[in-house]
C-alpha cells in the first residue's frame, strides 16, 4: 500500500493476548492469523492470507503497473512466486524460529532440518537470480517484495552460525537483490515503522 | 485437468531416486518440488507450485466457470483460500507426517505440536463451512478441491488416535465437504489412479 500511495490504517494486534484469535478479530478472518485488510473504498471488502491480498491490491490499484506485471502469463509467474513465498518460505523459515525461540523442548535435529530448508530456499532463489534481476518481468514486483520480511530474520536468527553462514558470501545474487528492496523509499519507511514497534 | 476435460499426459518422477532434484526437472521447476505443468497448447508455457497450476487452468481453460467463479471479488477470494491451502494445510499436515515417519529421531512434542495444527486447520474450516456449502461462489470450485489429497491423510495418519480423533464427529460439515468433493467423477477417477501408484 505504501508502493502505491494508498492511505490506510493499521491496525495492531497484540498477540500475547491472543488479539488474533478473539472474535472481533476471527469474524473477519477465520483463520486467527494475520495479515487481514478491509478495503473501506470497495465496499469493506475483506481479504485475508498476504498473497491475496498483494494480488487484489494491484489488480485494484496498480493501474500503472509500478509493482505488478499486466501480461497473463506473467501474471501467474507473478502469482508461482507468490506462492512459493508463502508455502515454501514462510512456513518453513518460520518453523526453524519456533525450534530455535519457543519450543519448550530442545531439538537440534529440528531446528538443523528448518535451517537446512531455508539455506535450500535461498539456494532456489539464487538458482534464478543469478540469471535475471527479478523474479518477473524484468522490474520489482509485489512477488520480490513479499521475500522481503522473512529474508530480513535469516543472518539475526535462523542462520547465524550455521555452518559459517555468510549471506553475501552464500548467495550474492539473493543478497543484492534483497539489499535492493530494502532500499526502496516505501519499503524503507515501512520497515522503520516496523522496527519501532519491537 | 480431469474435471475440465483437458488431455493431459502424467510424468510421475521417482523421489527415491531423486528425479525431482535433477537438472532435466529443476531446468522446469528450480523448487524442485511437485507438481509443474507445461502446456503445450500455449508455447510450452511453465507454471510450478499448485495454486499458481490452479489458477491458470481456470484462467485459461475454465471458460464455462464449472470449478472457478467469474466476479473480481470471489476471483480473490478464491485464490485466499487456495494460499490457506498451500501455506496453512500443506505445510504443516506435511510436518505432522515427517515427525512421524521420517524424522530420525522420535520427537512426541514434535508430532503433537503439527497434530494439533492439523485440528486448528480443521477447526477453521468447520466454522466457515458449519455456515455455507462451500468455500466461494456458493458452489464447487479449485478453492475446495485444493484441500482434498491432503484431507485424505488425517484419518488413516496425521490424526489417527489423536484425543480419540473422529472426523466425522468432530468436524461434521469439513468431513461432509470432503466426501462430496471426493465423490465427483473427475475426482474419484484421478484419486483411483493414485492409488493405483503405490
Amino acid at each position: 500500500m505504501a508502493e502505491l500511495g494508498l492511505t490506510y490504517e493499521s491496525i495492531y494486534l497484540d498477540f500475547r493476548k491472543g488479539e488474533q484469535k478473539a472474535p472481533e478479530y476471527t469474524k473477519y478472518n477465520p483463520n486467527g492469523r494475520i495479515p487481514t485488510i478491509i478495503d473501506h473504498h470497495n465496499d469493506d471488502f475483506v481479504v485475508w492470507y498476504s498473497a491475496a491480498i498483494l494480488t487484489y491490491l494491484v489488480d485494484k490499484y496498480d493501474t500503472e503497473h509500478k509493482i505488478s506485471v499486466t501480461d497473463p502469463k506473467e501474471k501467474i509467474i507473478q502469482l508461482q512466486w507468490l506462492a512459493f513465498q508463502i508455502s515454501g518460505q514462510g512456513p518453513y523459515y518460520g518453523q526453524a524460529v519456533w525450534f530455535q525461540k519457543f519450543h519448550p523442548e530442545k531439538f537440534p535435529s529440528a531446528v538443523e532440518r528448518y535451517q537446512k530448508e531455508t539455506y535450500r530456499v535461498l539456494g532456489v532463489l539464487e538458482s534464478v537470480l543469478s540469471k535475471q534481476e527479478w523474479l518477473v518481468g524484468g522490474k520489482a514486483t509485489i512477488a520480490d517484495i513479499a521475500f522481503v520480511p522473512w529474508n530480513t530474520c535469516v543472518v539475526p536468527q535462523i542462520l547465524k552460525g550455521y555452518n559459517g553462514f555468510d549471506f553475501g558470501k552464500d548467495f550474492p545474487a539473493v543478497f543484492a537483490w534483497h539489499e535492493k528492496i530494502m532500499a526502496r523509499p516505501a519499503i524503507k519507511d515501512v520497515w522503520a515503522q516496523e522496527q519501532a514497534l519491537n
